[in-house]
This record gives structure tokens, sequence and C-alpha cells, in this order.
């Protein structure tokens, strides 16, 4: 699809309705053409700055009366491209809308509008005794985070998007405004539209305001690290945790590579070996049991240098130091830009899953520590590329294949949180089948204009 | 729709597919026209006993040839008429389908037919240390549950079918076979099919395999019932207990004429006040802290008569009578018939909609015993009218449709487990308003013909 001119009608409407928060200043696109990393930049035609479900949909019905394409901005942190307006149109830019809209304590539910962030949100809940787990890392916006199916550190314990968002408010292509899902912590009542709209990365509508399940904050915290001879000891240890039932709220693991990059960055002194990084919340007597043993079992697969972290600023230091790794990793390669890839594999296939992908790294040549949620199965490449050196794009793209095609024969899948965007497109066949163009067939039925972030997801047709 | 004579051409090649496992004969059809509760009975025009997925694909595409409509049955335990086959058609009867096809200890995982009941496999898992936690009461089968997004006692600690059910084999309507999910703990591929076929009561598709997410058999239990001097009392001990935080496994009310008819039925001697029934899971040190917490909590709402079930023995007998209590309560009104009906709140308008609840029931002068799994804020009335009665059946309907319409204005939802089926069929406007459109929208995308279980849970059009 070639991308015809701005439409004027359109953008004259959206000027009426919108006034100075409708944007086409070069900056301003040119901001909305941004990704975090190796996808190629797409500028929208327009940047629209809402104030309200109301005013979402009456732009929705804009675009759907000039066949403008619409697409969600929330933080701007995806890795996989999934905002940019590769078929140009309007970007729906939610910073404005951003405000926590309601906490129901003795329910543990938050509303909140799309553009509220991750991390504003947990301040802003800071003192009802309460917290919202899910933390993919990046300040993500909340809005982007459920539109990806989001997970991160804590979803071995508390589950990703999928299981804490209870309803969403979304306004579909042709303007409707719909709500999913209820307050209750359960319903058997018709379509799971809520999981639909979760995961669905902009294709089927825009949220516009999320039910969110909030969690006590633990009465009793703890944390660790600890060295591993190789790799795959750190990793069977993972999976022999997890089989234990041990509810570990975090387990990580970063490679060598990964902990040099930490260390250079950070000015910290990790050892240099494969580490995992953990966290257990409960009671105090609880937390202690699951130290004790997580211990033991850590011990019998050769873990030493163990170091806690009891203190709470000990603990934040510790996962400010997880969180930014990717920075930490781009910045071991100066001017490099990265192939952040990301797949998920039944627990029993992590080890082989994990040491395969490295041995296939180390025979490209390419710089690629690998580190992840492993308590999921879940692990993530980052692959240094020079920008301005098409052999090692190629490279990099042929190991992004061939670990989505290992995660696949495995059982797994080929993303467990970045989410599909443009970097996974060519994949989506592959994993699912027959079922790929099931996921066609319900975005024709919401969308038969495809202007719900076209471009993405589904098939192209 | 006026049902039309069976399709003579359509029976005949399925006679041709199937031989013998075809059958029209009275008792059969008669057999598969029957329902649990209240709902009125419709006989299929013929019921097919698959043996395989290739089978299940092939009867689609004869009945989709012959417009002939398709309605799966596993054990003809739901409550709301799910599996009656209102338009006629052909019933597909899972029995011969009913295979723990492998289980992956180290994954936790198990892949099953959809015609195996859930104590089977729980029978067959037994010596591998795991076991599928959803317990609706009756020995459902395990695709029905899935279709009807089943949940029941351990749905407060372990989650219902929704978190359970990682990946399914299902049949379109055009017989096309899909796979949805995979064996992986998360996924951020695409749209989440698997969470839109748990739920939609057979209208979507044929539900052929399930691969299933175990958990490890707990290494410690416990369970206790306790009095409570009123029913308020009792439920705000629920909500204290849920708001803590605390694990617990299992928590259930009866309330006073429920405790009677249990004691009636089994010769027990639960005292005669509204009884909570408790069960904890973990290491011998946690189950006796969280048993400790529970016990402050209680003697703080006014508990007494608490009764430890610490032998599996005693446990296996409370829980019996917890399932069976369906049984004992048609039992107190011998001859009677029953509308069981089940709603799901905010945990904090738990207290409210169950009071005014029973206050409504005891104004409409029907027994109707209040039960439920509070800990998810989700209860039931089980309402005894007399068959002949059509005086009685409207006030049960009514108090059935104002039960419904309390849940909503609480912010809740019009079944929390029971699913839609026939009874509910005319509360889903009210609850979800355009949402339900769209999930027309999908069932006519997916389905056109309208041949998947018609006459249930989209809008009729």
């Amino acid at each position: 699809m070639t991308s015809p001119l701005p439409d004027s009608d359109a953008l004259f409407a959206l000027r009426a309705l919108l006034g100075e928060r409708l944007s086409t200043s070069p900056a301003e696109l040119a901001q909305h053409a941004q990704s975090e990393t190796h996808v190629e930049a797409r500028a929208p035609d327009a940047v629209a700055f809402p104030q309200s479900t109301t005013e979402v949909a009456q732009i929705a019905r804009i675009c759907a009366a000039h066949a403008m394409p619409m697409v969600g901005w929330g933080a701007g942190t995806s890795l996989e491209g999934h905002a940019l307006a590769v078929h140009g149109g309007l970007t729906l830019d939610f910073r404005l809308m951003d405000r926590l809209l309601a906490v129901y304590p003795e329910d543990m539910i938050a509303v909140v509008q799309p553009g509220i962030t991750r991390e504003r949100l947990n301040l802003d809940l800071r003192d009802t005794g309460l917290f919202f787990p899910v933390d993919p890392g990046a300040n993500a916006s909340l809005g982007g985070m459920a539109s990806t199916r989001a997970s991160g550190t804590s979803t071995v314990r508390y589950g990703s998007m999928r299981a804490n968002v209870l309803g969403l408010e979304v306004v579909l292509a042709d303007g409707r405004v719909i709500r999913t899902g209820s307050k209750a912590a359960k319903s058997a009542s018709g379509y799971d539209l809520n999981a639909l709209m979760v995961g669905s990365e902009g294709t089927l509508g825009l949220i516009t305001e999320l039910t969110l399940r909030l969690h006590g904050q633990p009465e009793a915290v703890s944390a660790a690290t600890c060295g591993f001879p190789d790799i795959a000891s750190a990793v069977n240890c993972v999976i022999t945790t997890i089989q234990t039932g041990l509810p570990v709220a975090r387990i990580e693991v970063l490679d060598e590579a990964s902990v040099a990059a930490c260390n250079a960055y950070h000015a910290t002194a990790l050892p240099l070996q494969p580490q995992l990084l953990l966290e257990f919340h409960g009671s105090p007597a609880g937390v202690q049991e699951q130290a004790e043993r997580f211990g033991e079992i850590a011990r019998d697969f050769g873990a030493s240098a163990f170091a806690w972290a009891h203190l709470a600023e000990e603990r934040s230091k510790l996962w400010r130091m997880r969180h930014q790794a990717y920075p930490a990793i781009l910045a071991s390669r100066p001017g490099a830009t990265a192939y952040v890839t990301d797949v998920c594999v039944p627990i029993s296939a992590l080890a082989e899953a994990l040491l395969e992908t490295q041995a296939d790294i180390a025979a490209s040549g390419l710089p690629g520590p690998i580190l992840g949620h492993v308590g999921d199965g879940n692990f993530h490449a980052i692959l240094l590329v020079s920008p301005d050196d098409p052999a090692e794009d190629a490279i990099a793209q042929g190991l992004t294949r061939r670990m989505a095609e290992r995660a696949l024969r495995l059982g797994g899948t080929i993303t467990g949180e970045h989410g599909v965007g443009l970097g996974k497109l060519s994949l989506m066949a592959a994993e699912h089948g027959a079922a790929w163009e099931v996921m066609g067939q319900i975005k024709a039925a919401l969308d038969p204009m495809n202007l719900m972030n076209p471009g993405k997801l589904v098939p192209q047709i």
C-alpha cells in the first residue's frame, strides 16, 4: 500500500475538533516516528492529543469518514515498532489522558486512563498499601502495556497484563464505545472481549480506560543475587525452583556478557559469572522459608556468591540495574543499534532453548547478551548491530528468526512479552497456522476498513 | 425459528461416516434433551459419538454442507441448558474422546480430550504429584468446563478455566481445525483466541483437545468448618480474609438453610448456623500460619464451633458434602425442580448483594438456600419450584432476574461461573450493551451460517 497524501478534509475536521491539540509540525511527526530499536521510522500525517473518551470517539468517526488510519501512542517504549504509522494516518498520543481515575482499596482495583505510566501509577498508589505488579522494565503506559499484553520481572508470581486487566473501555473503528469485563473477580458471561483486546496491539480499537487488578504490598520482601559456574546451572536451578512450586516473586537471569555490561554502566561489581536475581514476597516467616528453600536448591547447582538485599534501598538499586540492562548493553557497543528479541518456551525446554541460542549468537560474531524472565521460560537476546552495515543487519535477522523457530519447535511462542509489532509479523503464520486466518477474520469483522493500526498483527491482504 | 424436519441427506452422509456411532434412537435423543435444572427439554435430530479430531472435522463439513446445527455434549451437567439443541440438528457427544493424552510433569501440563471428566483426570494424575484444580462441583467434562469458563471452590487460589487452559484444538463451523495457545506459560503473539474460545459455549467451534495447566499437590493441607452468628458476619469475615491477602485455597459459605439440607441429606451434624468451609494449602509451616491468621480474623467476626479436618478422609467427606449440596437442597423439597442461579460481584459488595438477595427470596415465599464461592464474590441461590406451578416459575424468574440486575448495579456480572446458556440470554444486553453486538459480529465472522450451538450467547437475529 502506498501512502497517499494526507487527506486535507480529514485534517480540517480534526483541527476543528481539537484546535491546538492536533499537530502536523515536523518535530512532532518525527517524534512519533521514533522507535527504541532497529525498526525503521515512518511518520504519521498528524498527531492528536485527545482529552476524553468522547473526543477519541469523535476522532474515530472523522477518521472512519475519511478512511484515515488511527494508531495509538503511549510512552513510545515498544521494542517492535508497534506504534509506528506504517501506512500514515493519525497517531493518537494519550499523554493528556494520564490520570488515575479511582482506587477501590477494598476490591483492590484501580481505574486509570491509558496514558498513565506504570511508575506514576505505583507512585500514586504508594499510600494505599497496594501496587500494580506488571513491570516490563521500561516506564511504559498502561494503555500500551495492555495493547501488547506486557509482562515482566514479577509475572512469574503476579501474572501478565492478561491476568491483571479486569475491564476496558475501548473505542472501535467506527466510533462505538464498548466496555469489556467488570469489577468482579471472574465471569462466565459471554466472549472474553477483555482478553481479546489485551494484546491486540491497537488493531481492534483504542483503549480509553482500564480497570486494573491491584495486589497488596507484601509484608516482607527479600532480594538476592547469586552467581553460577555456567548458564546451564543457573537455568537448571530456575527450572527446579519453579517445578518445586516455590512462589518466587522474581527470578531473572543475566548471562556473563549482560553482567559485564551492567557492571560497566552502573559501576557495580557483580561477580563476572551468570547471575540469578531473585525476590521473595510474603510474611516474614514465609519469606525466610522461601529464601532457605531456594538456597538449598541453588547450592545443589553450584551457586556461590549469594548477596542479600534486605533494605528497600538496596533492592531498588538491584532492580534499577536490571531494568536498565538494555541501555547498559546498548552502551557496551558505542554507536550500535539493537534487535531486542524475546521468546518464551515451556520451562522444561528453557536450558536447551537458551544454550542453543547462545551458541548460535556466538557463531555469528555479533555481540548478543542474553537475559530474561526465566521463571516464565521467557528470555531476551539483545543483538548489537552497526546501523550502517547491512551484513550485520542480515545476521541479526537470521538469529532472530532462528530463535523464534527454535521456540516453536520446543512448544513455545515467538514472543513472550514484546509482542509482534513489525519485527515478528513474518513469523505469525509459522506459529498460528490456520488460527492466524481466524485472527484476520475477527479483525475484518470489527474493522472492515482496516483503519486501526493497519499493517500489524493480522495477515495483510 | 421453527425446526424443519431432520435433513435425511445429512443423516445419510453422517451414517456413512460414523455407522453405529450415529444414533437417532428415541432413547438416545431423549437423553440428550435432558437438563439438570428447570430448562425445558428439546431433543436433537441425531447424536454422533466421534472418535477423533479428524472425524469431528468431517462431521462439521457434512453439517455445513446441509446447514445442520452442531451442539457439543460433555457430561450433561450444565445448569443453564447450554447443550440443548434448541434448533435441532446434531449433538456431538464426546464420551468416546475421553483420554488423558499426555502429561508433561516438568512443565506441569496435561493434554486431554474434551470428554474426560475432572474426577477421572485427577485420578489419572494421582501418582504424578500434580492435580488439576478447577472444581465446579459436578463431575463435568473438561471440554464442557472450558466451553462455559467453569470455576469452583478452588478458583480463589488457582483461578478458573480462563487461567488454567493453556491451549486448545478447535474445529470451526466450516471444518477447519485450529490450534490456540501453546505450552509456554505466557505469550504476546496475536489475539488471545484461547481466551476467546474458553467461555464461548460452543458457539464458535467444537473443542477437540485441551492443554491444561496443572499444579503441584500441596505438601500440607488443612480444612475447617466454622459457624457464625449470622450470614453478614460470615461474609464480612470472608471479605477481610481476602483483603488481607491470605492465600486460602477454598473459602465457601453455606447459609442456614443450606446447612440444614446438607445435614439432612448426609446425616451430618454441622451446627445450624451460617458456616464457612475452608481449606489451606502450602508447606506445613505455611498452612499453620494461614490457619492461625484466619482464626484471628474469624474470631473478630464472632466465629465459633471451629472443626478442623486434618485427615485426608475427613476432608474428602467435608468436600463431598459441599459438592453434593445441590442434590441435598433439591431433596429438601421432594418433587421440586430448581433454578440454580449464580452471580459474581466485587468483594466489597458481597455482603450487600447476598443480604438483599436473601431478603428478596424470603419475601417471595419460595425456598431458596444460598451458598457459594464467596472468596471470589460469587454465590448461588437454589430456588426450589414445583414443576407444575406456573406461578412459582414466574416468582423464580423474577428473583433470578433481580439477582442479576443487583449484581450489575454493584459492578459485577450476571454469572460468575454457570454461564449464559438459555437462562441468562435475556440479561446479556443489560450487562454488555454495545459489546454484546461485538460478540455477535465475531460470531457472524467465524460462523456465518450460525451452525455452532445456535440460539445461544450472542444476539439472536
